[in-house]
C-alpha cells in the first residue's frame, strides 16, 4: 500500500519534472516543495490520508490529457498539478531575502546548551528575548493585550493547542471533556484531539450541533479569522461563565484582516508560521490570563518535549524584532516597501484581487464576501484577505474537490472541515507562479451543461 | 549570491568577536545556577513535584547552619546548596568554547522557512544534513547499526519515546498496552506514559513484578546504560517474538561506557542532550528497523508538533559533524585533547575517581561496581563511568535523599525510580565547582552513632 502510493508519487514526480524542471529547481532552492512534498504536506493535519489518494488518482487519471468533462486541460502550466490543499507559507521568502543579514541568526557551539532559559519565569524554558519580542510586536500591531499576561512558548501552536487541552481539562473528571468548534472548523482539530484516545478530552464535533448535558464539561475552539473560511468569529456555545474557550488567533495579523481591537481573551494562540512565514522554526506562543493554566501548559510541554528549541526561539526573537524595526514608534513604516506588514498586505491583496477576478469570470464558483473594516494598525479600510479561500461550487456540482482535482488543482474538500463537499479550502500562500496558473485555470473551467 | 555570502562572513567575524567577550558573562551565568533554577529543574521529569518541596524545606531548614545531626555543615562551599537531582549536561561547555567558530551555526532569515526538509524521505521533516551526520557518527563510534534503517528526528528523545508508544500500540486494542521497565527505571517514564490518560498505553510498573496475562500486549523499556544505575541491560520480560522492546541508548557513548558491540535493536533512541551536551536544542533521533513503525512515529510528530525545528536540526548536524571531524578515517583522534570523546571521557573519568575517593573515605555510602570492558572505539579498557551515580546509604539510614538534603545536597531519591529510598541518583554532569564541593562534603558527612 505505501509502495503503491510511493510508485504513483514517483511517476507523478517524473511527470511534473518533465513538465517544468526549471520550476522544480527553483522550488528546491526556495521552498523545497515537490510532488511528494505536496502529498506529504497534504498528509499532515488531515484525518484521512486516503482522501489524498483519491484526489491523486483523480488527477492522474486525467494526466492522459483529458479530464472527466472530456475537455483538454488548459495549456497554461502545461496541465501541471497545482497543490493548494495546504498552507506552506513560502510567499514571504522574497521579503526575507531583501532583509539580507539583518535577520541572520548566529549561534556558537557553546551557547544555549542548558535546558534552561529563564529560571525566574513560570515558563522556565522560554528565551527572555522571545518574550520581549512577542510583547513588543503585539504592542506595535495592537492585536492582543499582553500586559499582566503569561506568555508560554510552544513547538508551533499545535503543541500549544494540546497543552491548552491538558491544562483546561480536569484530570479527576469521570468522563473526557468534549472539545467542539463551529463548522467549518480547522481540519486537524479532530485528529489532534483524539489521536491518543485521551481520557482527559475527546472531539465533540460541530459546536452548532452540540447539545450540552447538565454539568457536562466542554471546551469551544474559536479560530478567528477562521481557518478555512476567513470569517471573524465569536464563541457560539460558550457564554459568560459557562464553558471554556481557546482562541486560535494565528491569522489575526494585518496582512490578512483589519486589526479592529486588542484581543483580550483568556487563552490566545499565535505562531510565527503564519505571522512571518517561518514555519520551519516551529515556534508558537500562547497569551494566558490564568497563572495556573499557564503553569499546567508549561508542564505539558515539559513532559512532552522538555521545553522548546532555544535556537529557534532566538531566531524567532530576531525575526519578530526585525519586523518591529521596520516601523517607527508611532507605528508608521520607516521606509516604503521595506515594512513587513506593508509587503505581506500587498502580496495577499494582489492574490485576492486575482482570485476574485477569476471567480467573476466563471459562474461555476463563488467566494465569501467580507465586510470592509478600518484597520487600527495600518489606518487602511479593507476587507479580509485570508490565508485561505473558501471556494464554493454553485449549481449541481456536489464535489468541488473532485471537480478541481480533475483539473489538476489539489484542494482540501469541505468534508474535512465538517462541512459540505460543495466547498473547498484553497491555500493563498502558494508560490506566485503556481498561484497564477491556478487562477487562470480556474477562470476557464467549464462543466458540460453548466453556464 | 557570492557578494551576499562575502558580507555574511564579514558579519559573522564581527559577531563572533563580540560573542567571545559575551562568553565570560555567559559562563558566570552557567556556573551560577540559581536557587530557583535548581527547584524548576528538579521539577522537570519528576512525577511528584511535592517531593521537591520536601527536599527544599529540609535543606532550607538547615540553612540556619545546623543540620539534623546537629553538626555545622562543612566550610567548603559555605553551606551552598548543591543540586545533583537532575542532569543538565553543561560540563562539556569548555570543549565547545575551545572549538570556537567551527561549530557556529549561521541561518539567514529566508532559509528553512518551509515545513519541509526532505520530501523524498519517509520522515519528511528531517534535515538531510542531520541524517547524514547521525549515520556518520554512529559509523565512527560503532555504537549502532544504521544501514537499511529508518532515522526519525524528534524534539528530544522524550517526544520520540511518546512517538514510539503511539506507533507500537494497536489503536483497535480493547485495553491499553502495558508499558513496563525493570526498576530502578528512568523516573519520568511513568509520567510520560500516563499524563494524558491515553487509551492506547498505560504504565505497568516494574518489569520484574509484571505478571503477563494471556494475549496481553505489553512494551518493555530498556535503558542501557541504565538511568539511574548505569548498568548494562537486556530485556527481562520480553523474549523472542513475545512482546516489544524500546531501547533507550541515550548513554551508549564512549565517554560513559565501553562500546562493546554495534547495537542492532528494532527501535533505538538517541539524543544530543547526553551525547554532545546540547540539551537546549531539543534534538533526538530514533533508529528504526520497521518501515511502518517509522511511518507511524513520523505521523505522531506531525500531529504533535508538525515536525521538528529545522534550525536546531541544522545546528545538531553541524555539531555532530564537528565531533566526527576531530577523528581521522581510522577513528583516531587527529589532535591530542581536541577530540570530543577523549575530552568527555576525561571529564567523566576525573569525576568518577573523585566520587569513588570520597565514598572510600566514608563508610556510610557505597557505589555500584562496574565490570571492566574493552571499548572498541577508544581501544581502552575501562569500567563504566555513567552520567549518573546510584549512591546507596548503608546501615540503618533509610532515607538517603533526606540525609543528603540535610547537608544541602539535592538528589533524586530511589522511590522516584520505583526502588528503595536507601538509594539516590546523583548527576555527574554538574559544573566542576559544584561537583568539587559535593565530593568534599560527601566524604565528611557523619551520622550520629554511625561508623
Amino acid at each position: 500500500m505505501p509502495n503503491k502510493r510511493g510508485t504513483l508519487m514517483r511517476h507523478l514526480l517524473m511527470l511534473s519534472m518533465a513538465l517544468n524542471s526549471v520550476l522544480i529547481l527553483r522550488l528546491i532552492y526556495t521552498s523545497g516543495i515537490s510532488w511528494e512534498a505536496e502529498k506529504s504536506l497534504q498528509g499532515f493535519c488531515m484525518a484521512e490520508n486516503q482522501e489524498i489518494g483519491k484526489v491523486v488518482v483523480a488527477s492522474s487519471s486525467s494526466s492522459s490529457g483529458t479530464s472527466t468533462d472530456g475537455r483538454i486541460p488548459d495549456e497554461n502550466g502545461g496541465g501541471k498539478l497545482i497543490n493548494l490543499g495546504h498552507g506552506d507559507p513560502t510567499m514571504y521568502a522574497k521579503f526575507w531575502h531583501q532583509m539580507g543579514n539583518k535577520t541572520t541568526l548566529v549561534i556558537p557551539g557553546w551557547q544555549s546548551i542548558s535546558y534552561f532559559s529563564d529560571v525566574k519565569n513560570l515558563c522556565w524554558f522560554m528565551e527572555p528575548d522571545l518574550t520581549k519580542a512577542v510583547i513588543r510586536l503585539h504592542k506595535l500591531v495592537g492585536n492582543a493585550i499582553t500586559k499582566d499576561r503569561h506568555i508560554v512558548v510552544g513547538t508551533g501552536s499545535s503543541q500549544l493547542f494540546q497543552a491548552a487541552l491538558y491544562a483546561l481539562c480536569p484530570a479527576e473528571s469521570s468522563e473526557p471533556t468534549s472539545v467542539i468548534s463551529a463548522a467549518p472548523y480547522y481540519s486537524s482539530y479532530p485528529l489532534m484531539t483524539d489521536f491518543l484516545k485521551s481520557g482527559l478530552y475527546k472531539w465533540g464535533g460541530d459546536a452548532h450541533k452540540f447539545r450540552k448535558r447538565k454539568n457536562q464539561a466542554y471546551i469551544e475552539l474559536v479560530t478567528s479569522p477562521n481557518n478555512p473560511d476567513g470569517s471573524i468569529r465569536q464563541a457560539v456555545v460558550v457564554n459568560g461563565s459557562d464553558g471554556i474557550v481557546i482562541h486560535d488567533l494565528a491569522y489575526y495579523w494585518p496582512q490578512y484582516t483589519p486589526i479592529t481591537f486588542h484581543a483580550d481573551y483568556d487563552l490566545m494562540l499565535f505562531t510565527v508560521s503564519k505571522s512571518t512565514g517561518h514555519a520551519g522554526s516551529r515556534i508558537g506562543w500562547a497569551v494566558v490570563k490564568n497563572e495556573e493554566v499557564a503553569r499546567k501548559m508549561t508542564k505539558f510541554i515539559e513532559v512532552n518535549t522538555i521545553g522548546v528549541s532555544k535556537d529557534s526561539q532566538l531566531r524567532a526573537a530576531k525575526i519578530l524584532n526585525s519586523v518591529a524595526d521596520t516601523y517607527d514608534y508611532s507605528g508608521n513604516a520607516k521606509e516604503e516597501g521595506a515594512a513587513f506588514f506593508e509587503y505581506s498586505y500587498g502580496v495577499m491583496n494582489k492574490r485576492w484581487n486575482q482570485l476574485k477576478e477569476a471567480v467573476r469570470k466563471n459562474p461555476i464558483f463563488s467566494l465569501p464576501v467580507f465586510p470592509w473594516s478600518y484597520c487600527n494598525f495600518s489606518g487602511r479600510k479593507f476587507e479580509s484577505q485570508p490565508a485561505f479561500a473558501w471556494l464554493k461550487c454553485e449549481g449541481e456540482i456536489e464535489d468541488c474537490e473532485k471537480l478541481l482535482g480533475d483539473h489538476k488543482i489539489l484542494t482540501r474538500g469541505g468534508k474535512h472541515f465538517g462541512f459540505s463537499s460543495k466547498y473547498v479550502r484553497i491555500s493563498m500562500l502558494e508560490i506566485e507562479e503556481n498561484f497564477d496558473i491556478f487562477t487562470d485555470r480556474l477562470s476557464r473551467i467549464h462543466v458540460a451543461g453548466s453556464g
